[in-house]
């Protein structure tokens, strides 16, 4: 079931994503199966356009969350009567680790600082009041090189204002095959602290 | 390969698991799919029999080692040109967290405090001089209910002097259909610390 997906959900999905995400209860109900992680989404300080919210993200295992084992920024916009989400990498991550947290480290990061993601922007639909779902766009483009193979992403995701889960795989890009996830399942993150009182349509150009 | 295994490798083979073991450079390198894992495996101080060897097993998450999810009772034995790991389950396992790294809490164990887990003994042989091989006895026996669904265990570890592997799997048992278990494949641990010098063909009875 999809509703109509509306310019102010860009506000809406931003606010609910901005936070502090941890899977601790996950990882505590299913050993040995899923690390603790923990996800940090901040809005930037500086938008470096005025089109739509612009996030920093950083997930780390918790053991050593001041390092984080990927970092993108994401441009949440209105278009096709969707959110899309435009994926960016970090040209020189470490300079922002801990970023989510410590807002202040994000001011100088600006249009220099990142490199577009061909491929790899997420759609994302308004499923119901309570729910966002999204994905990768289709196409198999955003290509993951992992342990020497090539595979292309697929990310199932849903966000609630106080939930998020992720399920991340990776299929050979030439036999469609599962390279690497979880049959486990989905991470499932809920929100230990929020920063989405830091985005509002007013304050956001 | 198959190399004889002797009398004396059930004391080796007990030496080598004795330590504080941790697969750290494994979750480092393949975020996020392994948790971070310490397994602690040490001997009675008081054994329950004289016949081979008796250890205490603990697995926990590095973030919670003082609550392990799993603990274990091994009986080490040479039977039928083999080592024979007879699994023990404890009645009461919280009375022993914490005793792989703090010996003195070993010293009540006794018969009382154990069950034998019947169908989950492990075979193990020698492979090579470096090696052990070892894995679940045949027979789909050694029974885990997990979220609901009966399975039967699958194990097939790996111990060398100075690491140890080791990828458990869960097989429904009317399908055999994998149920639960890592497809980013074993856990490899290496040992940060040893207690195998508390282990000797002289001091064990």
């Amino acid at each position: 079931m999809t509703v109509l997906t509306t310019p102010n959900d860009v506000y809406t999905l931003a606010q609910w994503l901005a936070g502090d995400h941890s899977n601790w209860e996950q990882a505590i109900d299913n050993p040995p199966f899923f690390a603790h992680i923990r996800v940090g989404i901040r809005t930037l300080p500086n938008p470096i356009s005025d089109e739509g919210v612009w996030l920093f993200l950083e997930q780390a295992y918790d053991f050593e969350l001041h390092h984080p084992y990927r970092t993108a920024i994401l441009n949440l916009l209105y278009r096709n009567e969707r959110i899309e989400m435009v994926n960016y990498r970090l040209k020189n991550a470490e300079v922002f680790f801990g970023g989510s947290r410590d807002r202040y480290k994000l001011k100088p990061l600006n249009i220099e600082a990142i490199d577009k993601l061909e491929g790899c922007t997420q759609w994302v639909h308004r499923t119901d009041q309570l729910t966002f779902k999204g994905g990768v766009e289709p196409g198999k483009k955003c290509c993951i090189n992992r342990k020497g193979v090539d595979t292309y992403l697929s990310i199932e995701f849903e966000v609630t204002e106080t939930t998020y889960s992720s399920l991340d795989r990776g299929y050979d890009i030439v036999t469609d095959e599962l390279i690497w996830g979880s049959i486990a399942g989905a991470f499932q993150f809920t929100k230990k602290a929020s920063f989405g009182d830091e985005i509002s349509i007013g304050s956001i150009p």
